[in-house]
């Protein structure tokens, strides 16, 4: 990523930073966010291991400062500082794949005040995108009750990145498959592809499509089925080249996609004349409109399919295309820390000052039961009593606690991560050990965010309460 | 771009074509939309510049190569084919800034079967994005009854592209800067920025931290004021800086932006404050949540607004982020062009078969007054009969005609085109010659889209009637 793909302000006021304290005065800043997109109950993490390399690298061109320097905004100090820019932040994210909550810090950063003021869009914009597809990825993989679901979204996404990084969010959030060959290749993806209605439009009829396909590629051979009319030409031609082509070599068709009509009772209809022709073992795919909620109603009303392909309500979250994630200075250190706080207009955009530990607690089952924001250095022990962030007091006893945030950067160099597929188990496991209140796809429960007693009373103090 | 960023179905599909028919096979596709997106009557076409750039340089790696080959499906006459790929076809689109129309083709390639059917995921992904972004600008900026709107997206872009190409998008479709400084960079647009709420949190106070802010950027201070209390903090102590720091330099604040709170009755109460301050020329500036509607509800009410900062809204598309483009195949050709139809389940996916020429009349006025697609070579000359998608004659006199489509591409190579700031001026004017009823926000009357006879007459054709 370019270093100038920030925003305006990032530099007018790293400028002054510089301008107004000494190279020394360090902050903190915190990316959370207030609210689940789509009414959802949780979100997954994404976006660590794409960020650490882009700050890791991040370095000013010459061509970038002469371009700032034609502005006629900055000082040549200023310049040179950019020039001469290596990162030297320490930051911690939970690992990618982590159900996370409302209000908690997902990533922290700490460094030179001018530095961390900068990394802001760079980190909103990747953390951003990335959660949200991973979090939609989850719950519509969840939908499909572990039938595979296939990202098929290039071609509606927001431009190339949009497509790739997309795609390896959609992976790590449970899609088994994606058809964006460069994410398949970059992040060992399985690559997945069928036809387009145009390959059977190149030929001059369905058949003669099907038939030269099945020749070429008879291993894993998916037919689309939709081009003229799926069960008076679709299906039986599939059933004619797979007698004539593929039964004989040893192979039968391994899917048929349906990609549009009135899917359940289709659905029905397709399988019973794969059935009747000896091919129960053909996979009915279907794809058009997917999301949760629509393969969950498909699956509920019994409509026989095995995968599921989803393209633009996956790669765009097409219902609610934003994730709000934000990043707000927490402290401020000249020779100590002091925390800092935002109050707005509005009460919901004030934010929980200082810097902070994030505990996960753990039940003796393994089930998640709160997370835990503490003063860095506290710890907890059961029995132990938080306060909501409304302050209401919380009790809680025999529980294990672990911290969430792991080192992602350190003095600006990268630290090993866990790999994408480590990513996706861990996303996986934790989602079947949180109950269910807390993961369904329509209004679940809020799941417990609390505070220390000492991070309460400080919010308290500062507030003037 | 790089090459391997496509669906996957692109290499099984062309491979097939290279293996079923001859390399000399000519295939033309058409790329076009069904809906409007967000309810509105138009949409603006954009991409054409990024999509001819990527594809005049368009090549395969070494290691895309040594990639496909590992997968096991291909043959080494395609991977060698792919190796040496040069792009050799024909690309017409028309020019970025055009408003445009469901089911008229906005883009047309013409060539090798194989390389036109590839480029298919390249060019929506491309006009997808772009023209989504560009169409919700429009419908934002006119809004905004030219008060200057300003984007500033990026922490909520789909990614770095998404950010920089959106922010394009955005100026082409009326924004009149962007924060984007990669973008503005890039594409000279004009880059904007004001300060942030950990800028005033840097300091010890609002005061101290406006005061730093106007000395050191004195003539187009822009200050958030919602850090503290908008009213009670925030501007009088804007109004403090300005009369010590700014008024003895001969400057006034150039605006204060409100990013939270109940705009209308505030921006009303600080234009009072500003204006008793003797500061009447000082702009308000919003942000927060602002679209199409949120920004004409803000002045149909009177209030006293003079820029709009409009982030996840626009570079999200966030009402409808999807732009529903397909690209379909409409002809192929060994000896002479033959026209393809796809018929499908749902009526509504029919296409409208052969190559097409796309003309849009004028009334003397300069008014436009229906857009025709014809075949290849047909001319329109007033009077003349043409039929709506849905058979019904349609008299039209006294007009002028002229074709809609420009070249792109030339035998893979990039054609000349227009600016941005072009393409802008372009968006603006035909934006205001459209009469009202075709461009208004909420329930716009549907743009006329007629078929010439003989194109409406292949199609009834080819349909069996």
């Amino acid at each position: 990523m370019n270093a100038l793909t920030t925003d305006f302000y990032e530099f007018t006021m790293s400028c002054g930073c510089l301008e107004q304290f000494s190279a020394e005065r360090k902050a903190a800043f915190e990316l959370f966010f207030r609210r689940v997109p789509q009414g959802g109950g949780y979100a997954i993490a994404a976006g660590g291991a794409y960020a650490a390399k882009q700050i890791a690298s991040l370095r000013f061109t010459d061509e970038d400062i002469c371009w700032l320097r034609t502005l006629g905004r900055f000082d040549e100090v200023y310049l040179s500082r950019l020039q001469s820019f290596v990162p030297s932040c320490d930051i911690d994210m939970v690992p990618e794949g982590t159900p996370v909550f409302p209000y908690e810090p997902i990533l922290t950063v700490s460094g030179p005040a001018w530095e961390a003021q900068f990394l802001e869009t760079l980190l909103l914009l990747t953390v951003n995108h990335q959660s949200l597809i991973a979090t939609k990825a989850a719950r519509i993989c969840r939908a499909a009750q572990g039938r595979p679901v296939i990202e098929m979204g290039a071609r509606r996404a927001h431009g190339a990145d949009a497509a790739i990084l997309g795609a390896r969010s959609a992976y790590l959030g449970g899609a088994a498959a994606t058809t964006c060959t460069r994410a398949a290749q970059q992040y060992s993806i399985p690559p997945a592809g069928t036809m387009a209605h145009s390959w059977v439009q190149m030929f001059d009829s369905e058949y003669a499509a099907f038939r030269a396909f099945a020749k070429q590629f008879p291993e894993r051979c998916t037919f689309l089925v939709d081009t003229y009319d799926v069960l008076s030409s679709g299906i039986p031609n599939v059933i004619r080249v797979a007698d004539e082509i593929l039964r004989p070599r040893g192979y039968s068709p391994y899917a048929v996609r349906l990609d549009s009509g009135d899917l359940l009772p289709l659905s029905h209809k397709v399988r019973r004349l794969l059935d009747a022709a000896g091919y129960p073992r053909t996979k009915i795919m279907v794809s058009g409109s997917m999301d949760e909620h629509s393969i969950r109603s498909l699956l509920d009303a019994g409509a026989p399919i095995d995968l599921f392909g989803v393209g633009e309500r996956l790669i765009t979250a097409r219902d609610e295309p934003v994730f709000g994630g934000v990043y707000k200075l927490c402290a401020i250190r000249d020779t100590h820390w002091i925390p800092r706080m935002k109050f707005s207009e509005d009460a919901g955009k004030q934010t929980i000052p200082h810097r902070k530990t994030v505990y996960r607690l753990y039940a003796p089952s393994g089930e998640p039961i709160a997370d835990v924001l503490t003063l860095c250095g506290e710890t907890v022990y059961p029995p132990y009593t938080a306060r909501t962030l409304h302050g209401k007091s919380v009790c809680l006893t025999d529980f294990s606690a672990a911290p969430l945030l792991r080192p992602l950067l350190r003095r600006g160099r990268a630290v090993p991560l866990p790999s994408l597929l480590e990513g996706r188990t861990l996303c996986r496991r934790q989602l079947n050990l949180l109950p269910e209140r807390f993961t369904r796809t329509d209004s679940p429960a809020p799941y417990p965010v609390l505070l220390s007693p000492a991070l309460y009373e400080l919010r308290c103090s500062m507030n003037g309460n």
